[in-house]
């Protein structure tokens, strides 16, 4: 897991270079069909990249977005109309029985269809109309990392092929923001010591980073065995904030941006509650209310936080689960490609 | 709390009552409107009531859903594209400001909206095209009951008046199944005990049932403080069941019907690993891998289960709230009305 974290950046290295022309050609398919509705199907952590990407896809685009329920089509079979949609498929082994039937239904009921996976010779990458590679490499741990930055990474090029937001100039730069993410190790291989017996905690973000909160929290579950649950900070504010007393642990992402204020207003509300928080923000960020910070050294405007700041996260999990004793690369009950319906 | 459980039969009766004349005028306007997309906003109960509508309007309707991001309106403040869209907001106070904002923005960006809350004077009743009162009478604990099955049964009136998969005979006999479930409290009583000091557990569903999964994790979480993650069994199975040792309990709903094989597979295989099991499923089920099973007394076709099966849901945080000593109806931390934005 720690090699495919490092890895990382030049895994993003080479997706951006590999994929950014064929964004270019997927920008003039886009401009003939005048899309309605995007809708992303995914599993596991690919389904978090799918969450960011459903932020991202509205943000950038101005198309309305759905995360596909898989069951409606693979268990229901219901008919949905989907003429003018895309339907872009991610899995990062491209044989996701579910996700592959949900692509096979859409393409019937009249959809355009993409995917986004490592596996050029997969049966997504022959199903679906356009193939995007994320070029990560093997991914020999079960705990997805360098294939989930990836995917994001595919997803900036969607949105710069679909909207006006996003830049190729900006995405280009994100491998470099990784590298400075990375000189975090040595510190966040002191913190985790803090944590060697936590068995529950809370991970909450909003916006762009909401699926990092998601990411982060299914890699602790899968690699450190706790207990982590996740909640945007309004929704956490509706309710779930009455598990938190004293001492118990929660990690908030609050990159500078339109979600800082909210993201603080939590992080108060929590020291009120006198909880442990381990917040992941920017060098140059005021963070009062913080027990621990762990600081993501680049400044960088916040539609392009999700990456570099997922790193920290990553190597929270990883050390943690060193720090506990666990093999994070061979987590129990798990193998790395699920079958489900 | 329990008052308010108790209060349910009646309260869905009234509510059917009153809006199913309602729902039939607002049939002929959607006849009129040729909706495109749907879109559910609402936060915490009410956003599980949002999340059962996305499977029971796609899955009756055929028209692709969607639920809402606030935070794409309230914080990013984006332009969506949401002419032909049908936006749903779910609110019991009618007084959330971000889903009015959301409403608002809507409203501005072409779309049609409704309005489902238990207010007839509140914000949201004023500023919508369409309300549908949940007509719970006054909500006196901070934890949501019967508002959400108010919501549910409100959501089934709309999904007869866009498509013909729901009929108002079925939804009518909803109120009759609650009853018959409310049967379950003595036996729920006996079984909580066990529970006492249960501290975390994970809470499965699939399908239609999903919503009631996040139902039953939030209650558990907001009366009981216990440390509840939610799942689909499928995404359960693709990482988050690495968690999963001798004794760690995990709650299933598992009504007869198109998600049953699924269901039953993982509950075989939480059985291989020794977890704790407690399903909710009806009288003529074959449960070979549970460890207490609650068996709700009707036979019911699978798309009317959601409301009765969340029942013994309720039931059960309101009884080992009790039974743990902790007064359901004053969360630590929590307010009837939530404001984020």
């Amino acid at each position: 897991m720690m090699e495919e974290i490092h890895d990382e950046p030049i895994a993003l290295e080479r997706a951006f270079r590999a994929e950014r022309a064929h964004a270019f050609e997927f920008k003039r398919f886009c401009g003939r069909q005048n899309f309605r509705l995007i809708v992303l199907v995914a599993r596991g952590t690919s389904d978090n990249a799918a969450l960011f990407g459903r932020y991202l896809l509205e943000l950038t685009t101005g198309i309305p977005v759905s995360l596909a329920a898989p069951s409606v089509h693979t268990l229901y079979h219901a008919r949905l109309n989907l003429r003018q949609a895309l339907v872009i498929g991610i899995s990062q082994s491209g044989e996701g029985t579910d996700i592959n039937l949900v692509l096979q239904a859409a393409r019937r009921q009249g959809a355009c269809t993409v995917g986004i996976t490592n596996e050029p010779h997969s049966a997504m990458a022959r199903l679906v109309d356009e193939v995007f590679l994320v070029r990560a490499g093997r991914q020999r741990s079960v705990a997805a990392t360098k294939t989930y930055t990836g995917q994001l990474l595919v997803l900036y090029l969607l949105a710069s092929a679909l909207g006006q937001a996003v830049t190729l100039e900006e995405v280009g730069r994100i491998p470099g923001h990784v590298r400075q993410a990375l000189r975090l190790e040595s510190e966040i291989r002191e913190l985790v010591e803090r944590y060697r017996y936590m068995h529950e905690c809370a991970v909450v973000a909003r916006g762009l980073n909401y699926a990092n909160a998601f990411e982060l929290s299914l890699k602790l579950m899968e690699t450190c065995y706790v207990v982590a649950e996740r909640f945007s900070a309004a929704d956490f504010l509706h309710g779930p904030i009455a598990l938190v007393e004293r001492d118990f642990p929660v990690m908030l992402f609050m990159p500078p941006g339109k979600t800082f204020a909210e993201m603080n207003r939590l992080a108060k509300r929590l020291r009120q509650l006198r909880a442990e928080t381990v917040v992941i923000s920017s060098s140059d960020s005021k963070l009062p209310a913080a027990t621990r910070a762990l600081r993501v050294p680049d400044v960088i405007p916040e539609l392009y936080t999700p990456i570099p700041y997922i790193v920290p996260g990553q190597l929270v999990a990883a050390l943690l689960a060193e720090a506990k004793g666990i093999d994070p690369d061979r987590p129990r009950s798990l193998k790395i490609v699920t079958r489900t319906r």
